[in-house]
Order: structure tokens, then C-alpha cells, then sequence
């Protein structure tokens, strides 16, 4: 294999050694469970109300309305059953067309609670007008990502919230893709719940956290011990907090610069490959995370795409990692007006802080051939 | 300070170094999420399929019956939650006094379900008669914990588990204190459902898994994405998964000599503290975990003990980590028939592979004096 271009930072992404070095400590010498009361246990503790308190200002909230959990998905299935749990008089559920499946799937699966699905527009934009329209008295939770996964949509947030708060209805917002990527500010944004992922900033897979406003008051969703004051239960992972908390700080104090090289190479990407023939840009145009690029080409099978490609040593993805296997095609890609044909040729591209021009450029070198080779062989291409 | 004694593995345990340095790749360069295609997904994914056909191994079940979670705490809430949604039509579960909180509280939470505890003898040990006496038709659950976390009690489950089997009833047990400590054989046990955790056994926190028989076909608890068969969303945290099966592999392999070394010591903890004027040993005198030893201490308080314990370097606990903070005293102490003086002058003393005779010791010489202080300070040792 000539190189290595790792393009698929919305996926997973390469833990900073800074955040394995700070790690360390906490998976050999210092492994006292936080719940003891001697030395090792209160200074275990300590690290994790560090880092709980480094998290909350990363984000403008205070430290108590951060609760630990093990991921994203367990973030987002914490705010919607314990939302459910808290209005069990209430039956309605105002969420997107375009959510992950974290977000989709235990929705669907609460018990007699009617769901309305707010349509994108072509670029992926939901509409708070829409909103509007849909909130019901019985409704007694919307929630709307901050930014999709597969196209890197950024959705207006704030607007969301103010129709929310106005009508008192409790809003979360799925912000796995945004946390450590683009601003966070939880009171600017005026959100109840919002999820988030350390290994999609650059910290430890199997840790994340839900923010919790004050005051929101929702039961738990793990029961057992008293861990997080009683809204989690299970000895904390007190290293992956640790690296979650390094890696979200670091992410902070580098995102303005980060963010310009981002863009840069986004630009780049953009421009070279929509010189493809019949190829198209998914998601909108410029209000989108950082880096994250995806595409659709016509007449071809995302998969394939992917193959060639990783034979030359890049990686990237079609659509959400955590849908791969499946043949259907993208939820979000049809959900934008796309047609099924198009959105099997769907690639992402996904950069990261790691990433360089020269990446991005070899890249465009790779795919131009590996698209050609595939339209060949195409047995739909010639009518595309 | 002197020295240091850590004597709390049932709260949790140093990991192993070999146990670090299986996680090392995956926390850096091997970062890959298993759910992608290229080579370092497809890497990351034959890891964790390695990682569990080795715990499958290792409690003799088969690969596709383990599912990775993020702790004992959400495998008990899956076991609990799941098996009510597959049994909509069932209200009545069966469990005992003396269960973690991370079965008690969930099953205290469910809605329209009537639970039956049942009671120990004084040893801590539950009755598989008073089973049979408690099922209904109505009861979709039993849920018996293989081995007691306070006092170190091992549960006859292979009986618990035949006569579920005979009454088609779901069998769980919370074997987070006894996996990696005594012979698990899920097809000798019988059971349907199992929960683990891996810092119990010298792994990192932040991962366990449930154990689901073939057949027995219950519903997810983080739903989302196609992980783990479809029956536990988020991306799979690979490192730690690879290490809880190297810590699992290695507590099996030498379990046979520390089993004897652990039983030695607990022996000569036992009969020494036992010397000690109105000292009672809690649970089982030998059908409990190697290296698990339980006291209570009349006229004193469990707290101020391990707080002069912790001045010289020991390491102990009073009940479960998981509930401190809380001044009632112990469920499982009250449960074996002890009164709330009795039970609040409770010690518990968890040896580990590393601990040495010296150790044990030393733990002695310390304890004696403590014991003596706190009791000449106690107003109510007078009365004892």
C-alpha cells in the first residue's frame, strides 16, 4: 500500500496521544473506584470532577448538568425514555426524517406515542416553521440534531429551542457530529438535553455525555449504584473521562485554526471532485461541519467506490457507520429528494485535524480513475 | 505512609499489564471503527470477534450468545428491561433481598410488575424451594445473583436455574462478583441470561457483557444501529473489549492456584480477625468467592474503620462501593437477619492475585488497635 489517508473522521476518529498519555495513569496505578472512600478512590473522584467540570465549560453549562454515559447512542436513548418516563400523561413526539438510527429507533419503539417527522430540504435544512406546525398540547418532546452524520447539515438549533421553550416543550438535540467540531454553547443554543461522543473528537471510543439542563429533571436510564448523582448508574470509567475531557479541550482551544485548514480542504475536495461528470454535492453547500464532505455519483455502487479506494489506502465511508451492512439505501440521502439509484452511489469523506492538502489531492488522484473504472462496468450508467 | 494494602478488588481491580498492553494498539493507531469496511475497520472488527470467542470460551457459551456492554450495572438493566418487553403480558418477576441495586432498582422501576423477594438464611444463602413456592403462572423473570457482593456468598443457581427451565420461566443472574473468580459454565448453571463486568476481574471499567442463551430472543436496550447482532447500538469500544477478554483469559487460567492462594489467606484473615472480642463474620463460612471476607464489628461504625485503615495504607470497604455516600445501612446485612447497630460495624475485605501473606498480615496488626480505639471512643460499645 503506497499511503495511508484516513477520511472517515465522522466515523471513528484517531485518538491524540495527548489524551492517551493522560489516560494512562488511570488504567494502571491510579484505579481506585471513585465510590471508595480511601485515597485512591477519593482521588479518582477528583480526576472525574475534573473532568466533568472541564467538559461543562468546554460547552457553557455547569458541571452537574454533565452525565456520563458509555456513548453517543446511550445518550440519546437516556434523554428519549427517560423523557418518556418523566411525561407518561403526554403522547407525542416531534423529531426529523434525517436523525440517526440512536435517535430513530427508540423513538419507535416507545409505546403508544405518536411521532411526527419533520421533512429536510434539499440540502438538508429542517424548518422551524414546520415545527410549529406539528406541536400538538400533547406533545412533550422534539428532538433535532445538531448535525447530520451523512451529509454534515448544521440545523438551526437556536430556533428550534425558542419554539420548544415557548410552548414547554423539552428539546434534545443529537450532537454527536457537532461537539469538538464547530461552537457548542448549550445556553446560546438554549437546548434541555444534547448527546455527545469523545471518539468523534479525537477521545476514547465507549464514553460520552448527556447534558442535562438544570432543572429538567429526568430519571435515569441505567438504574443501580448512585454513580452520577443517581442519574447513572456503574462504576464510572474513570480513564475514558479522563481522555474525553483532554481530547474535548484540546479540540476547543484548536478549533479556529483548525476549522480554517478544515475548510480549506474542504473547498479543495469540493471544487476537484465536482468536476467528476454527473456527480453531485449532498447537504448544504456551505453550512456544513468542517471537513465533512459527501457526494453521490450516478451510475455506480458506494461500496464499490469504497473498495477501490481502500485498495489505494484511503478510507472512507457511504452514509453512517453504524448502518454499514445494510443494502438499503440512506434514510437521509432519499429524506433530501434524492432517488434510490443516486443515493446507492453516495461517498463520504470525512477530514480530520491530522489531514493535509497533499492528502486531499491524492485523494482526488484516486477516485477520478476509480469512478471511470466503475462507470465502465456500469450496467445503469450509460442510461444515467 | 507505611505501606500500601488494597483490599477492595470486589469494588473494583488493577487491571493487569498484560490487560494494558492488549488495549495499547486500539487506543492509537489501530483505531478503526469496526462497523467500516477498509482494513483498519476490518481489523478492529476481527479483534472484537477474536475478544469474544475467547470470553465465549472461557464460561463455556458460544460466540454469538455474548453481547458487549458497557457494564454490569446496563447488563442487569438490559437482562431486567428487555425481558419485560419480550413478556408484555406477564406482571410478575421473582428476585431476592440480597440483589445489587443494578437489578433492584430496575425491577422496583417497571411498571405493573409484581416482585416476590425471597428471603436468605443467615449465611446469605438463598433457598430454591422458596422458588417453587413464589411462581406463578404470571412470572416472566427470575433474577438471582450468583455470588453476593457484600458478603461473598455463592448462590446454589444451578437449582434456581432447573426449576425455572421446568416452569418456562427467564433465568438471569448477576455473576459480576463471581466471573473470573469461581468455574462459570453457563450450560451447567442453566441460565438464560448472565452479567459480568470486567474491572471485577482485573479488566478495564467501562465494559462487560450479558451472556443471552440461544433461543431466548429479547429485545435490545440501547436500540440504534446494527451493532452487536442488532441488540446493543454504539460503536463498539474496541480496546476495552480486547482487553476484558485478556483479563478474562488469564483470571481463567490461573484461577485453579490463586483459588488456593486466595482461599489461604482468607483462612488466616478469618480466624485472626475473628479473635477480635464481638467480631461476626458475615455470609457463607466456606461456600463463598476466594479472597472475600465480611465483618461486622460490634459498637463501631463500618466508616470510621476504613477511615483508620486508609491512614496506614489499606484499602477496604464497608458494604458495596456502589452505595456510599448512603447512611442506611446495608440491605443484604439487614436481609441476614442482623440489626441496624450490628450492621452499620460492617467491614468487608477483598483479597486479589497480588495480595500476599504479608498483606494479610499486616491488615491484621492494623485492624487490632483500630478496632480497640474506635471501641473505648464508641458510646455504645458499653452496651454491646
Amino acid at each position: 500500500m503506497s499511503r495511508f489517508v484516513y477520511a472517515d473522521n465522522a466515523a471513528t476518529s484517531k485518538m491524540r496521544k495527548e489524551v492517551l498519555e493522560a489516560m494512562i495513569p488511570f488504567l494502571s496505578s491510579s484505579f481506585g473506584n471513585p465510590s471508595s472512600i480511601y485515597s485512591i478512590g477519593r482521588d479518582a473522584k477528583k480526576e472525574i470532577e475534573k473532568a466533568r467540570k472541564t467538559i461543562a465549560e468546554c460547552i457553557n453549562a455547569s458541571p452537574e448538568e454533565i452525565v456520563f454515559t458509555s456513548c453517543g447512542s446511550e445518550s440519546d436513548n437516556f434523554a428519549i425514555r427517560s423523557s418518556r418516563e418523566k411525561h407518561k400523561n403526554k403522547n407525542h413526539i416531534i423529531t426529523s426524517k434525517i436523525e440517526h438510527h440512536a435517535v430513530l429507533n427508540p423513538i419507535k419503539n416507545l409505546q403508544n406515542v405518536e411521532v411526527s417527522y419533520l421533512s429536510p430540504d434539499r440540502f438538508g435544512v429542517l424548518n422551524p416553521d414546520d415545527l410549529s406546525k406539528e406541536l400538538k398540547d400533547d406533545t412533550f418532546l422534539v428532538s433535532i440534531m445538531t448535525a447530520n452524520n451523512e451529509i454534515g447539515t448544521i440545523e438551526p438549533i437556536e430556533e428550534f429551542s425558542k419554539i420548544c421553550k415557548k410552548n414547554s416543550v423539552l428539546f434534545h438535540t443529537d450532537a454527536v457530529q457537532a461537539v469538538g467540531h464547530i461552537e457548542i454553547d448549550v445556553k446560546k443554543l438554549g437546548v434541555d438535553m444534547l448527546s455527545a461522543s469523545a471518539h468523534k473528537f479525537n477521545g476514547p471510543k465507549g464514553i460520552g455525555f448527556l447534558y442535562v439542563k438544570k432543572g429538567t429533571n429526568i430519571p435515569p436510564f441505567i438504574r443501580g449504584g448512585a454513580q452520577e448523582r443517581n442519574l447513572r448508574a456503574g462504576t464510572e470509567n474513570v480513564s475514558s473521562i479522563v481522555g474525553m475531557a483532554k481530547a474535548l479541550e484540546i479540540s476547543i482551544s484548536e478549533m479556529d485554526s483548525v476549522s480554517i485548514k478544515l475548510k480549506n480542504m474542504q473547498n479543495r475536495l469540493v471544487d476537484k471532485i465536482l468536476k467528476i461528470d454527473k456527480t453531485i454535492l449532498t447537504g448544504h453547500p456551505s453550512n456544513r461541519i468542517p471537513g465533512s464532505c459527501s457526494f453521490c455519483f450516478l451510475g455506480i455502487e458506494g461500496e464499490s467506490i469504497l473498495m477501490n479506494l481502500d485498495a489505494v489506502g484511503i478510507c472512507a465511508s457511504s452514509g453512517s457507520a453504524c448502518t454499514s451492512g445494510s443494502l438499503d439505501p440512506s434514510h437521509v440521502l432519499l429524506s433530501i429528494g434524492l432517488s434510490h439509484e443516486v443515493a446507492h452511489g453516495s461517498l463520504r469523506l470525512t477530514l480530520g485535524y491530522e489531514n493535509t492538502i497533499d492528502d486531499v489531492d491524492y485523494i482526488c488522484e484516486s477516485l477520478v480513475p476509480v469512478i471511470d473504472r466503475l462507470r465502465v462496468m456500469s450496467p445503469i450508467w450509460e442510461k444515467c
